[in-house]
């Protein structure tokens, strides 16, 4: 069976980076923006459409009746819980070409089969204010309060997808195999570290 | 200033084990048992009524007057909080010596001036019962439920002890670098990879 490892992670923790470069140190395939833009291309909707939908507060409720059912979603349902199966499945499907890092999309519960090794990548709000700001576009100028409450907001949503997937809470450590604090760390400097451990764990 | 690495850690999860055998990796001196042995040299007392005092309870109004201030109390103190005073003070000292790993014993926020690499070990019950019953005294014979009692009032002592003294409560990731999950994880195997994590950290 393939090697998965999921990354998930808060808004401006770098754990974006942490998970391509672990990809890379692996010598494993990386998917994160590549399964909205593959989805997209399936459906012939706009990515940031597709976004959208997959963001939409209303599949709670469908959770709350279905459990982790996505995958029997039929045509005839809503069109973001449609859209959510059909994310589900595509990340069946790569997880199935070869050993793979996943960042976020809840890779962690929907591969839950493969025994993933589950990473969570976390910082303090001062840190990831400062890469923030180092990523961000050029000509935005918010505040700090502004990048902070966008940051929760992000967090927020994230945490809402994850738990309408998973059987764990987003973020509470019981749910991963290892939780990395990325304040004040370089973190090129540390990947070759937590390679080393996630070829140990998966033994 | 010395390397300092301190472990927080669940009852059950293998902390213990897996801080010796990170001290051993990394050539530190490895500090637990020792810290009350001392003291009970130092105290001409006996070790157990040490750990008991060590727990008592009433010392968590004191924390609420006093902070982090323990060093400055005085003979004048209650006992508990004399012994805690003095407890703080042989921690310092034994950083002072060399480079070191210490388990438990609030010994993250003790030695916050260290800059101290901090983990926290954790484990699901099921994992956490298993061990408890290989290390289990001869002829113990505790009901599961028995144990996981146990468990949870030890963990619950760990943490009061600990939040008197620390400005971050205790297992909470926010306060730590790094939180392993050794769960169904042979921890001799994954000393090496955490052990060259905390090199790259701290490096």
């Amino acid at each position: 069976m393939n090697k998965i490892i999921t990354v998930s992670r808060e808004f401006g923790s770098g754990g974006r980076e942490l998970g391509k470069r672990l990809a890379e140190e692996l010598g494993f395939a990386y998917y994160d923006r590549e399964i909205v833009a593959t989805l997209a291309e399936r459906t012939g909707m706009n990515e940031e459409y597709l976004e959208h939908q997959l963001e939409q507060r209303n599949m709670v409720s469908y959770s709350l009746h279905y459990g982790q059912t996505f995958s029997q979603f039929s045509a005839a349902d809503e069109p973001a819980v449609r859209l959510l199966s059909l994310q589900c499945k595509l990340i069946k499907e790569l997880a199935e070409k070869g050993d793979s890092v996943f960042v976020g999309r809840a890779a962690d519960a929907v591969l839950e089969d493969y025994g993933p090794f589950k990473l969570f990548v976390y910082a303090d709000e001062a840190s990831k204010l400062v890469r923030c700001r180092e990523r961000a576009p050029e000509g935005e100028n918010l505040s700090d309060r502004e990048i902070i409450r966008r940051m929760k907001r992000i967090d927020k949503a994230r945490a809402e997808y994850h738990d309408i997937i998973a059987p764990f809470v987003w973020g509470d450590r019981n749910g991963y195999h290892l939780c990395v604090n990325t304040t004040g760390v370089e973190i090129e400097k540390i990947v070759p570290a937590i390679a080393d451990y996630c070829r140990r764990h998966h033994g």
